[in-house]
């Protein structure tokens, strides 16, 4: 076999990737309500061919040859052979009815899940989520290659190299030290006024401000597109297609705009990658945690920035065209750092949303890694809220019936949205040393920081590993301190709490 | 072979169209700029496969078996049947490399064509052109069933059973007197005030206007969508997703206001062919004369008729938010149905539009059945322009350069749009026996003209021929009689001709 044969399958299988993200992306943006079931079908044809291409002998015979005949591939053949061997052989061992079962026990989870969310009731949905964590637990065996227990074993379909030891220790630093900032932004701090956040804006008023502050961080419209939808999200179609979309609320500008910030960065890392990659697994993020990583520092990091904000807050009060005329800047800037504890984890805000992830790993972990009865479920999740937020949810709809995750058994998904969080801080103070981000958050170009963060990380696609990219980039491993750092120094001087008064 | 089977392989090729449907829609309605050449490849994948399966084995097999045994087939499998094997024998005996060289000569015509066009000089296109014309010669005899000449093999791929001795025939009689009516008009007519319809609307504003009124006259929402392009069209994905696309201008109202009451046409046709075509290419208008028939239906008949925009002119003043209230309904009313000749066909008026075509037709009748040199088709075009329209191009893009069909070797096409002016009309005629049709434009329920033509034209889908359908619905053949009195009686009455002067 050539490397060329091998890299045309890829393609193929690519390309049926791409038809079926525009279908998708046209299921989410406005395909006609009462076309649904006519699309599923498109949907679950091309799906097969996918499948069948992806599984099929030309791949298995690419992983068969070069695997003793390295050699004879070039740099993006052997990124690309590294990845198609992994998925392989994650999933060659796994019998076929077990694949079949785990995945139509999906199926019956989503419907009870959301028959237990409209009657609030976990203990519909108890069942079918026994049986997603008993076949889970099944196949766990068969992806299993060197890892320490159960839960690593998930966490690593999502997160590679990851490990319970590492978050263990990461998640307990995090969670006290987000919990003594709130400690102290109650005792000693003022909460900022957030009334203006509801004062009315147009769709028309946010897009014209946020298209504009996204092209101006470096999202390039020529080849990308922002659409409305109900769930947000991005999708990289391929290198010269990468789009956006969002909701609006007008009066609740807030969400839209921080919401648009978030996925263009998403959309960023998408259109930054190598473009010798396109075309194979390689032209993707390196993980959902390094993926998060990108929009996050987007959203946290420079959507937190004072100077970033300073800078926009003109030409934000001639989009909403006289509706902010009369509200100072730093009125503005500290009504978007207001932070308050919800029972949701979707409208947390930067500081507690955190913790809104430490809970769910420690129940999964307990899950997969110890015993605990699904009845118990609901209690600990409530205890955990009280404990970690001082709320506790009057129902499971607002408490562990709230994220569709588990009914899909997406098992070890979610840490990846804190590491998210720790990666994009760590990412800052290793920028810092090259870029002084606050004055270039100051200017009118903001191109410093695309580019170091295209050359540190967008550009390796999958590539690299997740932490070898963040040891490259930062020169040490995941430290979750940076973001205790950035957190607290955000929120004390949203909060008027000066430094000296903390450590007091 | 079973039915099922044989459904089943035109279910597939269908679920590849509709793929290749929503990809061509996206790329027309706002795909990122950069994003072409990946989609390219995208489109050609999926185009291969498509391809592979319409002249695979299981179609031949079908075709073969079911020539033997037509009673094994329900009455939907004899309707697909039908349409697979005629297009299966129009290409069965094409030698493979003609068919090449045909599709390689359109794209370099096209190429020169754009070049041409550029520098206003038909001598740039004239040798892609003769060679277009050349393989088409070549291929007709690959084509030709029983038809008598060279242009009826043509016309029958566009407008099955449709031939040179009608066209003359009805072409001959049309073009005169449309000609007598533009003289009247010129010499005892007085033509309408058009300066309002350069007064500004907003895209929003049209926008809310014509959605009402498409949605009033049947098209639905909940199975479609209408969004922007640069060459408007309507495209029936499947049997719930079939949607609109149109440009606006916010100084020629008229222009997206037609142009949507036009697609929409196209939209409900194909939104009420009977579903249990669906997944079979029965499921697709009759010809692209009937099609146009129903957009031309929608445009011309309903949207020159006085009652119809006397009921909808007061929501048009309210959508224009002021920018009408000084502009009586007569006034609004006949600026819509000004006439005057243009040398751009697509900028015609509804009077005029059918010259243009029938230009086009006689000069196709010229090189195919006669003899003319390439040389000389410009000075043909232009005196025709001159003895039809009196106006003469005063260069080739102004002239035969205008419209891009013949560099992708589309002859035979143009008659189509003729023949749905004709049919609207004759449609018209026929239904005003069973609706009083003004009425029912003055009402508040559209829906006695939308049920009729789905019960004579519509539902059938490609089931009956188009010669088959007119018969049907309106008792004769082709008559383009009523396209004459329609005209005549629409302008004299804006240009304020009574009839007894007419026959004075």
């Amino acid at each position: 076999m050539k490397e060329q044969e091998f890299l045309k399958e890829l393609k193929e299988i690519d390309l049926l990737q791409q038809a079926m993200g525009i279908l998708g992306w046209d299921n989410q943006t406005g395909m006609p309500e009462k076309a649904s079931d006519y699309r599923a079908e498109v949907d679950s044809y091309l799906y097969g061919l996918y499948f069948d291409k992806k599984v099929g002998e030309p791949i298995q015979e690419a992983i068969s040859y070069f695997g003793k005949h390295p050699d004879e591939l070039s740099e993006v053949g052997k990124a690309a052979y590294q990845l198609v061997k992994e998925e392989y052989e994650l999933q060659k061992d796994v019998p076929n009815e077990l694949a079949m079962a785990a995945s139509a026990a999906t199926s019956k989870a989503h419907t009870a899940w959301l028959k237990a969310r409209k009657e609030k009731d976990f203990s519909l949905f108890k069942d079918a989520l026994s049986e997603n964590i008993r076949l889970t637990k099944e196949l766990i065996p068969y992806w299993k290659k060197n890892e320490l227990t159960n839960y690593d074993v998930l966490l690593n379909q999502y997160e590679p190299n990851m490990t319970v030891e590492i978050l263990d220790n990461v998640f307990s630093q995090v969670r006290d030290g987000i919990m003594d900032i709130r400690r102290q932004l109650a005792e000693k701090g003022t909460a900022p006024d957030t009334s203006i956040l509801s004062r009315k804006m147009t769709e028309a008023q946010q897009r014209k401000f946020i298209s504009k502050v996204i092209a101006d961080l470096g999202y390039d419209f020529s080849r990308g597109r922002l659409d409305n939808t109900v769930h947000p999200f991005a999708t990289g179609i391929n290198h010269n297609d990468v789009r956006l979309t969002t909701r609006w609320s007008e009066t609740d500008f807030s969400m839209g705009l921080f919401g648009v910030i978030h996925e263009a960065g998403h959309g960023m890392y998408e259109q930054n990658i190598d473009e010798k990659y396109e075309g194979t697994p390689v032209h993707e993020g390196a993980s959902m945690g390094i993926h998060e990583s990108q929009s996050l520092f987007n959203e946290i990091i420079i959507g937190s920035n004072r100077n970033f904000w300073a800078k926009q807050y003109p030409f934000f009060q001639e989009c909403a065209e006289g509706t902010f005329d009369d509200v100072s800047f730093d009125t503005f800037y500290d009504s978007l750092k207001h932070s308050k504890a919800s029972l949701i984890r979707i409208e947390a805000d930067s500081l507690t949303y955190v913790i809104h992830i430490i809970i769910r790993y420690e129940i999964e972990k307990m899950i997969f890694n110890e015993t605990v009865s699904i009845d118990e479920l609901p209690k600990i999740w409530n205890d955990k809220y009280e404990e970690y937020l001082g709320i506790r949810p009057e129902n499971d709809l607002e408490g562990i019936l709230q994220d569709v995750h588990w009914s899909g058994s997406s098992f070890g998904y979610f840490p990846s949205y804190a590491l998210g969080y720790m990666y994009a801080a760590q990412l800052l103070h290793a920028m810092e040393k090259e870029i002084n981000v606050d004055e270039v958050l100051a200017s009118d170009d903001y191109s410093p920081i695309r580019k170091w963060l295209t050359e540190n990380i967008h550009q390796y696609g999958a590539s690299k590993k997740p932490n070898e990219l963040i040891l490259d980039a930062t020169d040490e491993l995941l430290n979750p301190q940076y973001l205790l750092d950035y957190l607290r120094k955000i929120y004390f001087s949203v909060y008027k709490i000066s430094e000296t008064q903390d450590f007091a």
